[in-house]
């Protein structure tokens, strides 16, 4: 058995919530649409952003290790809804965008893969739903 | 095919992100033990508070729907860390805790169950990674 890891969240009326994530607080809410204030991101999209942030972090800290500083770095994430319920994500697609000078296309490559094949756990956690593809752009 | 959900997050020096979903923008950082500053959550801690936000979410629905309001509800997620590459969570926990004057545990268990059975997209996905249990704890 690993460590656990424990967050929760509090109502806060009609569809809002405060979330407590490792000590910092924010809202989920929901679209006016289906009765929320829109207070802060809906949930599902929130788990994309976890998916970004994780392989983001990967990616930066083994191009670190590789003394590679691109001078700006972006993840963006696509995912396709399901119009059935449960709606869900049943396709993925990250998008690595990287900008520099002459950033080094194959230590990119490279960390890239390391994340997605080896590091991250919410990639690997995700395959197992859906198919996760994924594009690295680069930009002088 | 559904429609798409599109999220992003730009690198903003060391181990930081900020990460913007439904317009609303917040960071993403590791802990200060891995070389960022703990300027927000970290990414996979993250993905709980989607799920606890997830079934949450369709839980105050349901419930307004049967004309039960609690007037306290919590939900925590616990998830058991694996130790080895790709570090995931290998077990869920999600805790839904009510507080209330004469709580009708039928229908919590009811809205609860269709969330978890029907309804949540998050708890959808990553029940196909990892076990996802429940429990329900209702305070008068």
């Amino acid at each position: 058995m690993g460590k656990t890891t424990k967050t929760g969240l509090a109502w806060k009326g009609e569809m809002s919530f405060e979330a407590e994530v490792n000590g910092h607080k924010f809202m989920i809410d929901a679209d006016e649409a289906v009765g929320g204030k829109n207070r802060g991101p809906r949930p599902k999209p929130l788990m994309l952003s976890a998916l970004a942030g994780c392989t983001a972090m990967d990616v930066i800290s083994i191009l670190k290790k590789m003394r590679v500083t691109p001078d700006e770095f972006y993840v963006d994430v696509e995912a396709n809804n399901t119009e059935e319920h449960p709606k869900h994500y049943d396709a993925f697609t990250i998008y690595y965008k990287f900008k520099g000078k002459d950033p080094p296309k194959d230590k990119i490559e490279k960390a890239v893969n390391l994340s997605q094949d080896r590091y991250c756990g919410v990639s690997f956690m995700l395959s197992k739903a859906a198919d996760i593809k994924h594009e690295i752009i680069i930009e002088d």
